[in-house]
């Protein structure tokens, strides 16, 4: 598979960035007993610079409406990060918020510091209500004794936001941000950890994800930094179809980098920027390939599109199509169905994407299988290159310049099991 | 279940209104040798009045070309259809078109008419070609000597339109239409047939379906009367999410009823785009209870809205939700997917609808779950009521007065498996 050009390479490991404690454990949310409280809080004598993006759902979890109330209040500062696992705390009432915002305080209180400096996330079963007595506990309990300055502090993080994921998700990069008085660049960190395996459709937002860094720079960068890379990386994932209430991505920098604070529109903000898009891609990625009951991670990879909005949306529509899924699912080199997909796709605005089907080419794990009309092509090959666990579908739209991807799975009986029977 | 106000009665039987001759045979397009070639013909002294609505899908098969340029060309007149099944003729290319029209001539001259005043539909694979010289034979063996004016004929027209479907799709509704100059109605019939189990997900358009009627009526109220029809009953369903690149209705007007023509925004005319509603919408939910794979007809009933786009737009997302399909085949009342699938639903234009969780409602089977607040509610007795032919699921917006239904089906391992493996 060509490498995606301009993206820093990362790896798939929890590493802390300095400025940062911390740490998970068990508060008694899952009755399971498994780890389901997380925090992560910052240890540089200021805030951290914080951003986030939501859901576009118009159901909203009550953590979602009290972060961005608290980051409209802080102006974008933050002091620590609360994530919660097994209830999603979503329609939930105006108890639900209730209980939320008696989990910011207690927050607040162990990290002495202002409520609007808290920022809160939540996933799990909609419609159940928090546990707040065994939060409050699980809080005095990790603050500060159980928060910890090292990459297993992140791990245990990233393990309590877990669900019925089947695998951690954390990706990491290094860049050397060139100071402007300086000649000899310094190394900045971006990590980031996730969770979401289902109800994974982001729009406008997308799933629970906290990425840190220790570079420094003001929240009005990293808010516009964190936008764009969402939009090329978690917004163009789908496991299926369903668009959570909960979904949020939390971008926060401590600043302990001993780097200059990157000013918008210079380099060393596109360096930033494409290292943040970086962490978010492997972090997406991660996600659809732990779809639920899924084998094998579908990228869908457009090109020849007339502009980035085109190139976006027939991505998504092809890693969005049941039939492809499940097409994918069967190794089954049923080219049509991408054809299908693509030709259905909507531009945001609800109008059709530019394409003609005669200036119209599909690939298939690495062969062109059709183009303005059918190819021949030995169907065991490309049924055996499909089975892999990663699927190529390259579709190339013949219409301009643009290109763009986007990050799916296979639609397996697993999935349709997992998912007949999770609230009862 | 409420029944919908305003609908004529209908039965889920092949009738055929009179000014028509109907048929179907083998014709050796699929391997299986079951019926795939059907053909109606219209027995009146004039061609019949037309109308159709086609896929909106940027990949059109060749017959969705073909029938739209006939249309345009005849000004909205037709002597006869023929559909095949087993091949969809969509992404064949020039070839594709060739091998449509010298379908389309050979019809012609069967019928004796100009190539324009014939229509055609095709379904099955896309990107294989139709087997042309084995679809001629059919036509000479089938016209006239094949086609009856019984309603046997139309069985067998609308059993060869069948590829996966389980069952015949077939509703018909007669109605008294008062003439101008006449106190006494007089009966005409309107007639439907259709196939579509999977790749169903119309948009501006259609799955396959003949609708007949023995009403005289002119192309342009024809037109109008369907595509009201369309956007309130086969738009309004979803299989798998996925749309169509052979969509059509075809609805045949051939006016052997010994009624008055009715005037566009008579009494009249609306009776009669009633009676084409209450067929459509027959078929409609004939298709999403046959879904593949499925066991359970999902409807969804949206009140309360804002509009009519907005009401349409959020029971579309609730049936379209592979969460709620999956909840609804493990009986599964976890209603919370029903708010999230609503909260993301978008209008055409891709703006959010109208929805404020203080406001919303939610009903399972019967039994309120959701009003602003989750409602206590004994979970055996919904999952036994959702353990049922028909789920419906009840949704109200809380912010107008506007309402539409939507319909579904379950999401099964049996469409999994199904759909793993089509082509190959």
């Amino acid at each position: 598979m060509r490498p995606t050009p301009d993206l820093s390479p990362v790896e798939e490991r929890p590493v802390l960035p300095s400025g940062f404690v911390a740490g998970g454990m068990s508060a008694g949310i899952k009755a399971s007993g498994r780890s389901d409280l997380g925090i992560v809080a910052v240890t540089t004598a200021g805030p951290a610079s914080a951003a986030a993006t939501f859901t576009a759902n118009l159901v909203q979890a009550a953590p979602v409406r009290l972060s961005r109330e608290h980051l409209a209040a802080s102006g974008g500062a933050a002091r620590g990060v609360i994530v919660t696992s097994g209830c999603a705390n979503a329609a939930t009432g105006p108890a639900g918020d209730d209980d939320q915002a008696a989990i910011a305080g207690a927050l607040a209180t162990a990290l002495g510091c202002d409520p609007a400096e808290t920022l809160c996330a939540s996933t799990g079963l909609i419609g159940t209500r928090l546990p707040v007595d065994a939060v409050r506990s699980g809080i005095a309990a990790l603050v500060p004794g159980g928060l910890r300055a090292d990459d297993a502090g992140l791990e245990a993080f990233a393990t309590a936001m877990l669900t019925t994921d089947t695998r951690l998700k954390a990706a990491t990069t290094t860049i050397a941000l060139p100071s402007d008085d300086d000649v000899s660049p310094r190394p900045i960190r971006v990590s980031g950890v996730a969770k979401g395996v289902g109800m994974i459709h982001p729009r406008m937002a997308t799933m629970i994800a906290v990425i840190l860094t220790d570079a420094p720079a003001d929240p009005g960068l990293l808010a516009s930094l964190l936008r764009d890379a969402v939009a090329a990386t978690f917004e163009q994932t789908s496991v299926d179809g369903d668009t959570s209430t909960n979904d949020t991505v939390f971008l926060l920098a401590s600043g302990a980098a001993d780097v200059d604070r990157p000013r918008p529109g210079s380099g060393q903000a596109a360096a930033l920027g494409a290292a943040i898009t970086a962490v978010c891609r492997s972090l997406a990625r991660q996600q659809a390939a732990d779809g639920e009951g899924a084998t094998t991670l579908i990228t869908c990879r457009v090109t020849g599109a007339a502009d980035l909005l085109d190139a976006r949306a027939a991505a998504r529509a092809v890693v969005r199509s049941n039939l492809v899924k499940a097409a994918a699912h069967g190794r089954d080199p049923n080219w049509g169905r991408v054809a299908a997909a693509a030709g259905a796709a909507m531009r945001p605005d609800g109008t059709p994407i530019a394409l003609d089907p005669t200036t119209l080419a599909i690939g298939l794990a690495g062969t062109a299988v059709f183009s303005g009309v059918p190819l021949p092509f030995d169907a065991a090959t490309v049924k055996a290159a499909m089975d892999a666990p990663e699927l190529l579908v390259e579709v190339d739209l013949g219409r301009g310049q643009a290109a763009a991807e986007a990050f799916g799975c296979d639609l397996t009986e697993a999935y349709v099991r997992e998912n007949s029977a999770y609230s009862t």
